[in-house]
């Protein structure tokens, strides 16, 4: 316990200072000024005091945060004016404020459809999910031991997607629907190598569009044909996709369809909707390999779009093919189960232009309100919810038909394509009147998609507005109306789902809200203690940047809704643009990507189009430093480059010399370069103009990775200093919060030579009506529209120089980290020139595995004892940590990191020296459960106390306890189970 | 660990059933009805399952809940018709419900004043405190162990108050500023015992009439007087009462008010404003004995009057004659600092009816919420907000001296009260043109209070509405502003305040979020598991039935805006009245008492004032049996009346005999029965029409308690049966959640011959503008309006059906219980003729103090090393346990709870049969800490697993740790500390 290392002592003294009291200020005095500005958000998103950062400048060594961070960016790319964003705004008006935008939404009754549905989110999910940062501000599960709660959740999620589909294993989820149609024609063409895909005309359109665009990318022949009549006898088909009930409402046999395209070789994809597949023969049972679709309407609101999580399920056969995350149980170090993700080797960060997809974020948290809805409705509920709709669906049938109609459905699910009797300008008018959206088909026909809320009033202003003087109640008895339901068909689901104990215990809210409060406590999220993770930046997600998330205005509003009546968004986009705009230095701003990689692979789209645009289509070079995110090459992969390492020099920075050699040797195919700023090893590099400037002058283009732009903004702007196209993770610098792994969403900044090549969509073109579209890389017309509030109210609330702050704080805390733990852990790259850091840094820890047999993961899994997430591990450096502190940590929580840290150094000088033996260690048995330390049974050489609560401030009542040991991954991707696993504890439900 | 006693065993194999597959319904069978019930709000209010039901039915051999309340409650008076309220509203029709009614309220400025000013509530604070279940659903910190956390947030907030008022001591908050004025008085009156007290004219109206209520009933002399002018060389004055800045907004000099007084042995009583405090001199530097008033403005909404937080300080000498809850330091088992509630003999269920007073409920979450708000802000926060307020106030008074305006103030600190030159309809027109509330003096005098929401264009439409043409920012320069600012005054504050680390760390929303975060995870909550207390019904509290709590249409309304205003909250009043009198046969229900203790003090105060309106002034006997709940007798005695004690017999039943033979002996005096029913004891006694019969046979009339509505709700009505008044715990049967320790709320139903004597008010008569008043219980008009909608939503979901079965498996859940447990714990009292418990019952353990040392608080504490709260200790029989389960428990809740208490019987059995020592053993040492079983020294007889894991249920995950061990209350009460302690330990702030 009194192990601190000497040197820690005088950062324990400095502790202190935090907690004395600030002087008063001038502001109150009698010759102050009148009006002390008192609703300062920046001074509430930043962590240290004023006080506090007077001393961090002085431990490394400057007088202000201005000289520190002209030292810091290089001079020739510094900003040398304030951004020209608006003053800032207080929390109070804020919320005024973006409540009269939100309200320039008009919230009609939509049953417009096409994989996008209104329902009864649950409040109490709502409030204890969606609502509280417990669930919000975790990271993505890399480190399961501490993450048990939401690995729980997803699993419970593919346990979900599992069973409706009847597959055998699903995913923790994709970004949405269109992008999990393309993956899984890409599954498909990896598998058996074949260049032909044919997709549906049945498909919703956005899902045609951004499959015909991903596939194209790659070089694939994609067909979009009646598939009843499609021939596979070429054995040139890698995979065909149709959609069951499909977009205007059907459901069709496809058992022919499948038997024929098995029979030749060919892989059969199924887009589908979980809800109809409680009463609906599952895919599985028809032959479909593969399931896509979104579980929005499973109890996540519409939000203009996103976010919500689109699914994937497939045949075991396939899993090593699957893209995107999944978790697997496993077994801990204690031999018990655990769950973590599985089968990592399949990802980009790790495959990098191997990969099976470029996606890295998932979208979990709504994952896990939709395995949370099953949760608490149980099979048996979401059963009765879609008869409910489906009985709706069969008297609106019914109806129409009586008042002369003409109806194209035989079996349905909850939607029909109507030929009306009446004008279609009439009902457009009474639709208006009524405030109700229909599909309007370009033929005059009518669509219309029930869903979860719909009442017997709704069914009657349908039946006024198609011209049709039919009622509800008087067609209850009509026993035509049942004649054509699912459950008298062939269709009929006899399989039972959802029979897991998890799906049949949570049914009144006491235990609900009690089932994921367990799971809450389960994880480390940022309401517990920092999340230091390198590229990641984990700030302040504030209450009130989340606050209009929730606002009727923004969740209830269809993403094919009419223009006029989704105005406040649209204000929305365009003040964040702007802002954007202005931050960044680029003219244009498409928010359509919903991740950072989607982001990536929207600009190389972009460069790629403009290029082509200019005759250049054989341009197709894209160099990418080495030490970059293994999701780039990912991208550039899927974009359809060829991708070409640049060497990287031993200090961490790009080899110049490399990159000039191989630009002028691809000068004639060079499509751009991609590069992150500062690089991914936490450096301001001083040649990225001249980076840029090499790149242009052989034809290329220049992507900046925008994941590192939290130590940018408002000292240096990509656009200025000469790149062409950046996506900003606006789940990073701009306060969107991870969710637990998703939502993220990655809009992309360009130059307006690249302007018109930005993604468009089918339905709703984001570029304007009458627009080229170059392509659609998101099922949304605006990605994940309903979180943008949050990005829109940082930047307002923060001013220009509020957000210029934030960035020098950031800066500040890894230089003072950086300098705090120099004695302890060598930082491994700096700025050659400045010798500091950017806003963060990695320490080198690969020593430690010869002197001690200790490596990242050791000391990553043993600061959880100290009730710490750890760093990012082995990454872009292996066998190193990467450290991220971002501005909100105050001093008192970065020393409390590196107390810790400087704790665990000498837990290995211990084992260095001999004093404590190399295999049974506190580093090696690291984390300790609560099992371990409280067993009548200890026979280790080092204490329980050193064991749980090895420095003085890792509190009982401030410890958060991994609930599973060291968890095994290899043994988990050996025997890979991805659903839910049979109860042999009674007591878990 | 395989101790299970062998009876139990099967109740571990009807967990099981719980996990079955509900067998899929009827509802979606073809055959079934064409629209399932879906939106069924009483399955998630309640928590069996059908299944469910039917086995524990099984269990007690019934066959049907019907059957079993049939039996349960007695026929005479068993309601044989459905309750008439409205068929069911779903959760989602609700909120849309509820928003309508929320939106006809109209959210004016209002600069009223008079005790309720707007805020800014910080959005972190609202939402992870005032929406999370995890802060709202505590109970009563009665069990400190597991209640550290809002322990600490409640010692904060008496610290704040005491150190800025100057005032050695504070109490955890009152309900109001007016009853904690009433309460100083009473203090006054305890300690000199005079009968005169003097109250200053220019207190607020409501603080009069409370005093003058209040202190009237006690029999004393109140005198409002200009107190600059009172003598009090007579030696009759118990103490005097004035306002600092008072109701008009000025600011005097009391110290030779208070010389006087104090020379003549009379105590001197301060209502203050705690903004002010920050820069004014604080009460207790001229000579304050007391301070009282509300925290409201200190991050607590408005609401329409309530609820906010009273608080009250005195002198250390006082300190045993305070009222109220009070927080307290002392030390734990092992010797540490821990926090519980201090001097607890002072209060009514000790002390009935010779108790300090009889308030049992405080303002637990709303003093959180102001302690958290200077937690957050820290003293220059607060001190800042204050100038600006002050230098607001300063600009008005310029102006509008400089425009002509006559201003009654010399010194002031937010308030003015203006002679206009205008003309008054003038005035009033223009301010409804800008929709600001001022306040009207009778003389044609204008009121105006500034507060901390206030900016230039509201002082600038003061000036419009005022007629001056005095601007805002032309004012800033005038050296005149400041010429008479507080702190140019002798009045300005010199002495440090809120220097305690905690109000000076916590400052960036990152550090507020943790340190909230850390208070809640200290305590049990119902997101934890069930908290079975007797009397207490800790139901469900459902997130539909909170939200509305959060809309600004409730919660930003001053309670005396005019009524056109206010039409929302009025229907709401009007509806959810119309629905307490159908439920229990009452004919009127007043709103206006904020507290169960205030129903009975109002209702029996109207009881009072009926026999004194027909000419029985003599009337003044209070019947109550000895079972009784101490509030009883002390709100009796606060009502003037005197207690005759009622015999119970052997069977806990109230001796009929011993009741008609003190009914007729004081035929001539009897003013009432005060009863409960169910009784105390749990049981429906088959007599209780007839004991109403001899009440009123005897002239009295019938007081119910209706703290064991739960039991009655839809099955039997007070109303019917003879009872002529009762007050309706909303916090208990209507799931208000008890927030911790508060807000309560207590409404009190009448029969229509008791309505005109409910409690009216100078300012908004909740009778109607011309009724005559008799008398005033609390400071707005109607309580604690903004919790309202809870209850309101809660009738509104269940319907008559609903309602009836929560009440009929309430019932059922008692039961099942008391069956399980009967082998192992006798309950105490059942009916004699049906042989069953109420909705609660009493286990017997007092034979164990005899056989093994054994004592109810060992039990309670035990069970928290189970996770469980434990239930009512010792009450109504001292050494027993009563335990209510509530119908929103499951089945598998219940059997977990009846598992703990047969371990703990098979330890218990242990240590009478000699194989555990009788004073070292797992109960006399729980509960256990984590540093105690994390220990490298255990020398107990039992093992680490047994102390902490003591059940295959008790898992660390689901395991809530006590943070302190077993607290020492009498030492805490010898070595009393009732502020922050200083901080010994560096790492805690």
């Amino acid at each position: 316990m009194n192990r601190v290392a000497s040197s820690s002592v005088k950062y324990l003294s400095s502790f202190k200072s935090l907690r004395c009291l600030r002087p008063f200020s001038s502001a109150s005095k009698p010759d102050g000024p009148l009006f002390p500005h008192k609703d300062d958000f920046p001074s509430r998103h930043i962590g240290p005091r004023d006080s506090d950062i007077i001393v961090m400048l002085d431990t490394i060594g400057f007088k202000s945060l201005d000289q520190l961070t002209e030292q810091a960016v290089p001079k020739n790319i510094y900003l040398g004016k304030p951004l020209d964003i608006e003053e800032p705004t207080s929390e109070y008006e804020l919320i005024n404020r973006i409540r009269s935008v939100a309200e320039k939404n008009k919230i009609w009754r939509s049953y417009i459809g096409m994989g996008y549905h209104n329902c009864c989110v649950p409040h109490t999910i709502m409030r204890n999910i969606f609502e509280n940062p417990g669930w919000t501000t975790q990271y993505t599960p890399y480190q399961p031991e501490v993450a048990q709660g939401r690995l729980e959740g997803l699993l419970n999620y593919q346990t979900m997607v599992s069973e409706l589909t009847g597959l055998e294993v699903a995913n923790a989820s994709l970004l949405d629907e269109g992008t999990a149609a393309a993956e899984a024609l890409s599954l498909c063409y990896r598998q058996n190598k074949r260049g032909k895909l044919l997709v549906s005309d049945k498909l919703h359109p956005q899902t045609i569009s951004v499959v015909q665009t991903r596939l194209s990318s790659l070089g694939l022949q994609v067909e979009v044909v009646n598939v009843f009549e499609s021939d596979f006898s070429n054995h040139d088909v890698a995979g065909v996709l149709f959609q069951y009930p499909d977009t205007e409402g059907n459901v069709e046999d496809f058992s022919a369809v499948a038997e024929s395209a098995h029979a030749n070789g060919t892989l059969v994809c199924c887009a589908t909707d979980l809800l109809s597949l409680t009463l609906l023969r599952p895919p599985s049972e028809f032959g479909a390999d593969i399931a896509i679709g979104t579980s929005q309407r499973l109890g996540v609101p519409l939000g203009y779009g996103g976010p919500h999580a689109g699914f994937f399920a497939c045949n075991q056969s396939l899993v090593r093919l699957m893209p995107g995350r999944m978790i697997g149980v496993t077994r801990d170090a204690a031999g018990r189960d655990g769950y973590r993700l599985a089968l990592q080797t399949r990802e980009q960060h790790i495959r990098r232009d191997k990969a099976t997809s470029n996606i890295c974020t998932a979208q979990a948290l709504l994952a896990n309100m939709s395995a949370m809805f099953a949760v608490y409705h149980g099979p048996q509920g979401l059963k009765d919810i879609a008869t409910k709709i489906h009985h709706s669906a069969l008297v609106l049938h019914r109806g129409l038909a009586k008042s002369g109609n003409t109806l194209t459905n035989e079996i349905f699910f909850d939607t029909l394509r109507i030929e009306p009797t009446s004008d279609i300008e009439d009902i457009k008018t009474r639709a208006a009147e009524k405030q109700i959206n229909f599909r309007y088909y370009e033929d005059g026909t009518v669509g219309v998609a029930l869903d979860e809320t719909v009442t017997p009033k709704d069914i009657d202003d349908i039946f006024f507005i198609l011209g049709s003087s039919e009622k509800f109640t008087n067609l209850l008895e009509d026993p035509l109306v049942r004649a054509k339901a699912i459950y008298k068909s062939d269709f009929k689901r006899t399989s039972p789902f959802l029979t897991h104990p998890v799906f049949n215990s949570h049914h009144s809210e006491t235990r609900i809200v009690r089932y994921m409060k367990v799971l809450e406590n389960k994880d480390i999220s940022l309401v517990h203690s920092m999340i230091p993770l390198g590229s990641c930046t984990m700030k302040l997600n504030s209450t009130t940047e989340m606050m209009p998330c929730s606002f009727k205005h923004f969740t209830d509003i269809h993403p094919f809704a009419p223009l006029d009546q989704s105005l406040g968004y649209h204000q929305l986009f365009a003040e964040l643009e702007k802002d954007l705009c202005a931050i960044t230095g680029y003219d244009k701003i498409s928010f359509q990507p919903n991740s950072g990689a989607q982001g990536e692979y929207a600009g190389l789209r972009a460069i790629h189009c403009y290029h082509e645009a200019r005759g250049d289509k054989h341009r197709d070079v894209c160099l990418i430093p080495v030490s970059a995110h293994g999701t780039n090459p990912a991208s550039a992969q899927m974009a359809g480059m060829r991708v070409e390492p640049v060497r990287v020099k031993q200090n961490g920075t790009i080899d110049v010399e490399d990159l000039k050699m191989k630009a002028e040797k691809f000068r004639q195919r060079l499509s751009c370069l991609m590069i992150t700023y500062p690089s991914t090893n936490g450096v301001f590099e001083d040649t990225v103009a001249e980076v840029c400037d090499i790149t242009h002058k052989n034809g290329g283009q220049v992507y900046l990775d925008g994941a590192n732009m939290n130590a940018q903004v408002g000292l240096c702007r990509p656009g200025d200093y000469g790149s062409d196209v950046s996506h900003l993770n606006l789940h990073k610098t701009f306060c969107i919060p991870h969710g637990g792994g998703g939502p993220g969403m990655g809009p992309i900044g360009v130059k307006s030579h690249l302007a018109p090549f930005l993604p468009g969509h089918p339905v709703v073109n984001p570029l304007g009506a009458n627009s080229t579209s170059y392509g659609v890389v998101s099922a949304a017309p605006f990605g994940s529209s309903a979180i943008l509030p949050i990005s829109w109210a940082y930047i307002k609330m923060m001013g220009p120089r509020g957000l210029r702050k934030a960035t020098q704080v950031a800066i500040l805390n890894a230089n003072y980290m950086a300098k705090v733990l120099e004695n302890h852990f060598p930082t491994l790259f700096k700025s050659a020139s400045s010798n500091l850091v950017a806003h963060e840094f990695i320490i080198d820890i690969r020593e430690f595995k010869k002197t001690a047999n200790i490596e990242a993961a050791d000391i990553a899994k043993r600061l959880m004892d100290y009730s710490f997430h750890a760093p990012t591990m082995s990454w872009p450096v292996p066998g190193t940590l990467m450290i991220e502190p971002t501005e909100s940590e105050d001093k008192q929580e970065l020393d409390r990191f590196c107390e810790a840290l400087i704790f665990i150094r000498q837990e290995i000088k211990d084992i260095e020296e001999g004093r404590m033996d190399i295999r049974v260690n506190p580093l090696k048995m690291a984390p300790h459960t609560q099992e371990q330390v409280i067993s009548s049974t200890w026979e280790r050489p080092y204490t329980r106390e050193q064991a749980a609560f090895p420095a003085p401030f890792v509190k009982p009542e401030l410890k958060v306890w991994p609930t599973v040991a060291r968890i095994d991954d290899i043994y988990g991707d050996k025997h890979l189970v991805c659903t839910c696993p049979p109860i042999l504890d009674q007591y878990n439900y």
